[in-house]
Order: structure tokens, then C-alpha cells, then sequence
């Protein structure tokens, strides 16, 4: 009996070891290694992946499993990953992966291209594939497109995304338009880089960023990885024309915050994560929008602004900055768009993945029906599939069912930080202040230490006292699209 | 039979690819990873190594390399990987393992403390445990250090290195106590480490650096590792004070090149990488002292410095800096002496290993011994451990066998220049004039492109037609210590 629990605990910290190891090997790969590496970093890669995968779904660790302690929370994420896991045939996981890097591949040449015809195959050929995937979880849901979903938001149906949607779906296009009218212009100018540097550094320290066990790297897309404990990396990017880094790195903080603050107990199992993808995004989105946007937070941060940035910034007022950085307007862009926008772009994706994998949809058809989906939401034009249909790269390369976190983590982020203003009656005077610790413990205690041990319907519920609900995050759209208090 | 080929082909695969997840774990623990990363990165690379090691020494893999063809020379490699391997109890190993973490924990605080009782029951713990593993190989060898000595330059023997030691132990003592007089200062000055690194970034360039395929890193030791085929990474270090870091850097790069320069045919293979540690400094070396120590190449360089530093170097001319970085003379610490004094100190390593693993000499006697050769070979004065006997993190670390590759590698570098000068007539012209090419192609073809498949001694005769020859180092030795031409 003592034996196994040992044997189980060696395998659990095994396969965390080769998941971090998995971690950094792409974290290099986006930080530091060089282009010629490209090759190797992918066998790699997939080396590690196939050798953590084996122990996952080996007949030893299932019956490891099976006599061990399903009260142990651990045991019950353990067995919840073996359990999927073992349901999907290991050509079938290769092939997906194949598929994954070479529509990626494509996607790189064909998006500057405009190409869609070039991308048109491996996306037939992942719907294919993930039509394969989720006929493996036939007998456990409802519709194919909750086996997908699943992936990412564990135990949440299509269905539920369908209701949590509705509501944005009508109200949204509405202050999207109506905003257009009075939202303020971007700041412009010129922001040295290494100006940029200093600032995102000191704001950073400013709402929590160790130096003693945090990473700020820079990527071409910036990102965020615990690699393991002790380890917290994030990145952002520069550019010289705007001041983008500085919300991105807040987002960023956002996710490294989250993972940072699970319980210790939790390190080397693989609890040691956010409980799902819109749980992650409420954290960075908390972070970058919420705190990141508010008077409060600049009023404070304003001389950390003024001597990094110097001329590049004179003139300028907190207020004027968080307008500029609040305005709301519609765009062709996911990623540049503003919080009130954002979810359009993603009920727009939800929908479009819905009917692809259901075959309601062609992939011949697809860009036709971005183009539809993007005037009737947003109310713009798509001048080519560039700034379309291919502007991500989640598609070609073989994610379907992550889009609709991004903005059902919008949605708890205003959940959350409705809850987190009710507790702490003075957050206001602290974030000016400079103080951000009552709010990470607030968050830590509510949320992170958590990490995946509750599900996350059951952690939403048990950290707000209710299930997911758009009322505070339309509020908050409401109030941004009238241009009115932060 | 093919089958069998096969899954050779897929063992040899999924070694290398663990390797090199290995070498990137550790690369960026050396120059990314925060300092409360370390115990899990710890644990992450040991079972990355022991993943590694189970699967070098299965009796799966013994049976494929059993009805492999040895004519194959990766096979060969691999071969003999892991019939040594196999000869070592996985427990000596992991104990072997532990032994050096624990011991390098301990000397990190003990060093800057000069406290070397902390690190004497370490020593003695290390010492017991490679008398441990060299009896593994008792049957092959004629005495212990010789097994220790094989894993760092493959089929040597203590006698051969002993050997080479010996005009070495007799002349250079003498050059060094005649240099001492006349060395030329080194520079002194405040360097701006923004235009240091922009320097060394150029005169890499100069010397064959490619963006497209290396990676130039900062990190408190400098290396190089190449994590895995198109990426070549190498570290250096910046000091205000002084201009170490444009020498180290060409030390890095002489490693990188020859990493880079194996045949393609070799990738994701045990043979693609340098043939013994000798051969890999020897490269380090040429690079270092015999192209970067000369007046040809500063002469040509010159412009570079002059942009890059500007006033830092105002009125220093090519040859009072070749003066200022080739003086000689006697020192305490090995990591910055000049390459003639620099052998005396590797010829103390290594009496002193022989004794410790011989029995002739306790540990608790050694810092006694090491204050005593330190007088007699360089004629210093050792003030204190600090700067005695704890200088190194190789004994600490469990490191035996290894010190001798350091100077055997420094005269092989003369040798192999030696030979570059009389095939490439013109090397200097070339040389002055930024054309690299014609030595970086010579290397390549004689040394570098044979990776692992050839013996280290095979290597350097099939290379240079001789043996290992002290000859052309103590020639270089008598003009440095005489001032002379470079």
C-alpha cells in the first residue's frame, strides 16, 4: 500500500518534471532560440511530449490510479488527465500534432499573403481530425463541439457558452456603436524603447514582479509560463510608435500572478495550474483592464511615467493616458481591440467553429462567413483574409474550443473584480497608493492557491458565491462605452 | 532487420532529443532562470538524466546495438556510451549525482567564507565515490585515473598525460619567473558595457557569428552548449573595469564553431559532438590566444574597437592592446592567467588528483599540498583558500579527470595552428583583412566535421599527421615570455 503511494507519488512528480522541462524547451523557443533551430526544437519538443503522454495513459499508472485515494485532489486531476487521455489513440494524438505544426507552418507563409487557399487543406484536415478527437468522448457529452471545449474550460457544455453569450451577442454591437462616436484617440508619439524598459520594469515591481522568482522576456507574442516552481516567466514586445507593452505586461503579470500564488503543496503534481483557460484570462484581464485601466492605478503610477518616459509623455494627464488606453471603438483586430469590442470577435469565432465542426459550415466557405459575421457584429469591412479569417493562428494550427475563454474571461474578470471592490471597501486609496498586496491576497486566498484541485464551476462558485454572470461585466461595458467613470 | 534498424534509429532519435532538452534546461538556468527556480530545475534535469541513463543502458537498446553493424561509426559512438554505462550501478550514479549537487551548495557559501572544512567531508564523500566508479572499470585500465580521465578524453591514459606534463612542469616555470619582469600592463579604464557588448556582437560577426543559427548570452560563467543542431549558444561576461569579455568571447566561439562546423550527417546522433574536451579547448584556444591574440587580427579589428569604444581606448594603439592581453605572469587564480603561466596550474590539479584517488594524499592535507605547488610551480604565495584551493567548482562538484583537458587542449591549439599556418599560407593577410573563412573551412575539414567519429588520437593524427606534441606550444610559450612577435 505504501509502495504504490510512493510509486504514484514518483510518477505524478515524473511527469511534472517532463512537463516543465516542456515548459522552458518553449519558452527558449520563443525568447531566445535562433530561427535555424527551429527543426530540432520541434523533434524535441515532440520527444518529451510522446514520452509524457506514454505515462499518462501507461497500464501501470492506471493501476496506480485506481488504487489510490480519489479524496486526494490531486489523485482526482491525475485520474481526470489519464482518463481523457487513454480515450484518444496515440495515432491519433500524433497525427493532430503533425497537423498542428504543418498548418502553423503554412499559416506563416499565407497570412502576409493573404492566402487563404493556402491554409484551406490543414484546416479541412484538423476539422477532420477534430471531428476523430471528439468522437473518442461520444458516449460523455452531449454535442461534439463540448469534447472540444472541455480541453479548455473542463466540465463546461457548448450550451453554457451559448447562454453566457447571448446576452453579449445583443447588447454589445449596440455601445460598440454608439461609443464610436466620442471614444478618445490613442496617444501618439514617439516612446524610446529602452524608456519603455524602465517603465514596464518599475510598474511591475510596483504591482507584485519578483525578481527573485519571476522572468520578463521578450517575444514576438507575448505570453506567460510558470515553467515550475519558483519560475514565473512573462514576456512582452516593444514597439517604438506606441506604449501597447505596457497593458500587455500587466496582462501578462495578470496569468504569472495567478500560477505564482497556487499552494506550495500543490508544486510537482499536476494541480500546480489554473483550473481552466477563462479562469487564466479573468486573472490577466483583472490585471490588465481593471487595475491597469482605472484612474486610481495611473494617478499613483504617474511619476513612475514621468521620469521613465520623460518628453515622450509631457502634456499628457492620468486621465487623458486612461481614456486614451480605455477608448472604444470597432476594429478588424482580436488582439488589438478594446475590452467592449473584444467579445465580438469572439462570439464570431465561437459561432463559426460550431458550424465547422458540425458541417453546417465548409471550409471553402469560411472566409465569406467571417467577412458576414464581422459586418453584422462590428460593423466593419474586411478589406482581405490577412486582417480576416487568417489573422490567428489558432485555427491553422489546430485549436478549436479555446476561443470562447478569452471572453467568458472577460466576463468573470468584471465578476471578480465587482467581488474583490465589495471585500476590500478601500481598494481604491490602496492601488493609488501603490499598495496591491490586499488585492493579490485577496485573489490568492479566493482563487490561486487553488489551483486545478476544484473544478472551475465549483472554485467561480465557492469564490464568488454565485455561477458565471454577465450583469457586472455588461455594467462595466456600459459604463466604458459612455465614456464614464473608471 | 530493417525493423530492427528502425527502432536503432528511433532509440539513438530519442537520446539525442533528451540530451538536448538537457542542454537547453541548463542553459537557461545559466542565464534566464530566477534564483527561486533552482530546486525544481534541479529536479527536473535529474530525471531528464535519468530518463536518459534507463534508456542508454536498456537491455533493449544493448540487443539493437548487438545486431548493428559497427561499421557504422554512430553506432560505434553509441556502442560505447552504453557499455560504459552499463558497467555503472544506477545507484553509484544517482548517488555520484547527488554527491556533486550538495557538494557545489556547500563550497557556494564555504568559498567566499574560505572555509574549507565545510567542503572537506564533500571531497571526501566525492574521492570515495570515484575510487567507487573507477573500480568499474578495473579489468580495462592500469590504474583508477585512468577511468575517470576516459570520460573527458576517450582512450587517454594517466601515462600519456603524464607524458605531455613533463616539459611542460619543467620549462614553463622557468618562462614565467623571466616574463615577469618585462609584461607589458594590461589596460586600464572604465568600459561601457552597452559598447562592450556591441563591440564583442561585432568582432563575433567578424569571425563567422550567425544570427540565423548561434545565440550570444550573458551568464556569470561563460560556456557554450550547442542546445541541439541550428543552435549554437555561447555565453560571456561584461565588467566595467576591464575588457575580458571580448577574449572570452572568441573562447566561446572557438567552442560554438566546432560544434557547429560537425557534419550535418551527424544531427540528433551521439556522434555530434566534439570528439574529447581537449580537442573541444583546443578550439576554444586558437580562437582565443592564437587569432585574437594576434597583431594581424587587431590591426584589421581596430576600427571596430575605436567606433565601438571610442575614448574608453583613446590613444591605445593594436599593438600595445596585443602587448596589454598576451602579458605574463604568475598568478593566483587559473580562470584568468595567461596561457603560458596557465598550464603550471593544471599541472597541480592534476598531481593533486592522482594522490587523492591514489590514497597518497587526505583530503584534509590537501589545502597544505595545494599552497605548496602554487609556490613551487608559479612561485605565489597563496593568501587563503579562497583564492587556494576553493577557487574551482570542479572538485566541489564532484569533478575528477577533467583539469589535465584544460592544458592538453592549450597545447594542442599551438599545434593545430602551427599546421593552419603552413596550409594557409596567407592566413595573417587574411586574417587582418576579416576573411575568416579560409581557417573557419580548414577546421572544418580536418577537425570539426568528423564530430565523434573518430578516437580523439586518430583525430589528431588523421588532422595533423603526429601526435600530441608540446613542441609549437613551447615555442609560442618562449617568444610570449620573451615579448616577441605575435
Amino acid at each position: 500500500m505504501a509502495e504504490r503511494a510512493d510509486a504514484l507519488r514518483a510518477s505524478i512528480a515524473e511527469l511534472a518534471d517532463l512537463h516543465a522541462a516542456l515548459r522552458v524547451l518553449q519558452y527558449d523557443q520563443q525568447t531566445a532560440m535562433p530561427p535555424a533551430g527551429a527543426p530540432a526544437r520541434g523533434e524535441a519538443i515532440a520527444t518529451l511530449a510522446r514520452l509524457e503522454h506514454e505515462r499518462l495513459t501507461s497500464d501501470e499508472l492506471a493501476e496506480l490510479i485506481a488504487a489510490a485515494d480519489r479524496d486526494d485532489p490531486v489523485v482526482r486531476v491525475l485520474a481526470r488527465d489519464a482518463e481523457k487521455a487513454r480515450r484518444v489513440p496515440a495515432e491519433l494524438v500524433a497525427a493532430m500534432a503533425r497537423a498542428g505544426v504543418e498548418g502553423q507552418a503554412a499559416w506563416q507563409v499565407a497570412r502576409p499573403a493573404s492566402d487563404f487557399a493556402a491554409v484551406r487543406p490543414h484546416l479541412e484536415r484538423h476539422v477532420e481530425l477534430h471531428r476523430e478527437y471528439a468522437a473518442c468522448f461520444a458516449d460523455e457529452v452531449s454535442e461534439p463541439y463540448d469534447a472540444l471545449l472541455d480541453d479548455y474550460e473542463p466540465g463546461m457544455s457548448t450550451d453554457e457558452v451559448r447562454a453566457a453569450f447571448a446576452p453579449l451577442r445583443v447588447r454589445l454591437p449596440q455601445l460598440v456603436a454608439q461609443a464610436a462616436e466620442h471614444a478618445a484617440p490613442p496617444l501618439a508619439g514617439t516612446f524610446p524603447i529602452a524608456a519603455q524598459r524602465a517603465v514596464v520594469g518599475a510598474l511591475l515591481a510596483r504591482v507584485g514582479f519578483d525578481p527573485g522568482s519571476w522572468v520578463l522576456g521578450e517575444s514576438a507574442h507575448p505570453f506567460s509560463s510558470k515553467v515550475h516552481a519558483g519560475d514565473n516567466r512573462i514576456t512582452t514586445r516593444y514597439a517604438e510608435d506606441n506604449l501597447d507593452s505596457i497593458p500587455s505586461a500587466l496582462h501578462e503579470f495578470g496569468h504569472g500572478l495567478y500560477e505564482a500564488q497556487i499552494a506550495p503543496a500543490l508544486r510537482r503534481t499536476p494541480a500546480d495550474d489554473g483550473a481552466s483557460m477563462a479562469l487564466h484570462e479573468s486573472q490577466s484581464r483583472l490585471w490588465e483592464v481593471f487595475v491597469g485601466g482605472s484612474l486610481a492605478f495611473w494617478r499613483g503610477a504617474w511619476p513612475l511615467m514621468s521620469v521613465g518616459l520623460g518628453g515622450a509623455i509631457e502634456g499628457v494627464t492620468p486621465e487623458r493616458f486612461v481614456a486614451a488606453i480605455g477608448g472604444v471603438r470597432p476594429s478588424l483586430i482580436r488582439v488589438e481591440a478594446d475590452p467592449v469590442s473584444y467579445p465580438l470577435h469572439i462570439v464570431l469565432r465561437f459561432d463559426l467553429e460550431l458550424a465547422l465542426i458540425s458541417g453546417e459550415l465548409a471550409v471553402a466557405d469560411l472566409p465569406a462567413a467571417w467577412n458576414d459575421g464581422m459586418a453584422a457584429l462590428l460593423g466593419v469591412t474586411v478589406p482581405d483574409d490577412r486582417r480576416g479569417v487568417l489573422q490567428d493562428v489558432h485555427w491553422p494550427s489546430g485549436s478549436f474550443g479555446y476561443f470562447p475563454t478569452y471572453a467568458l474571461g472577460t466576463v468573470l474578470a468584471a465578476q471578480i473584480w465587482a467581488a474583490a471592490r465589495e471585500a476590500l471597501p478601500d481598494l481604491d486609496e490602496r492601488i493609488e497608493a501603490g499598495d496591491l498586496a490586499p488585492l493579490r491576497d485577496w485573489l490568492g486566498e479566493r482563487i490561486h492557491r487553488h489551483g486545478r484541485t476544484l473544478e472551475p464551476a465549483e472554485l467561480i462558485r465557492s469564490a464568488l458565491g454565485t455561477g458565471l454572470d454577465a450583469g457586472p461585466y455588461l455594467a462595466f461595458a456600459e459604463r466604458r462605452a459612455g465614456g464614464g467613470e473608471r
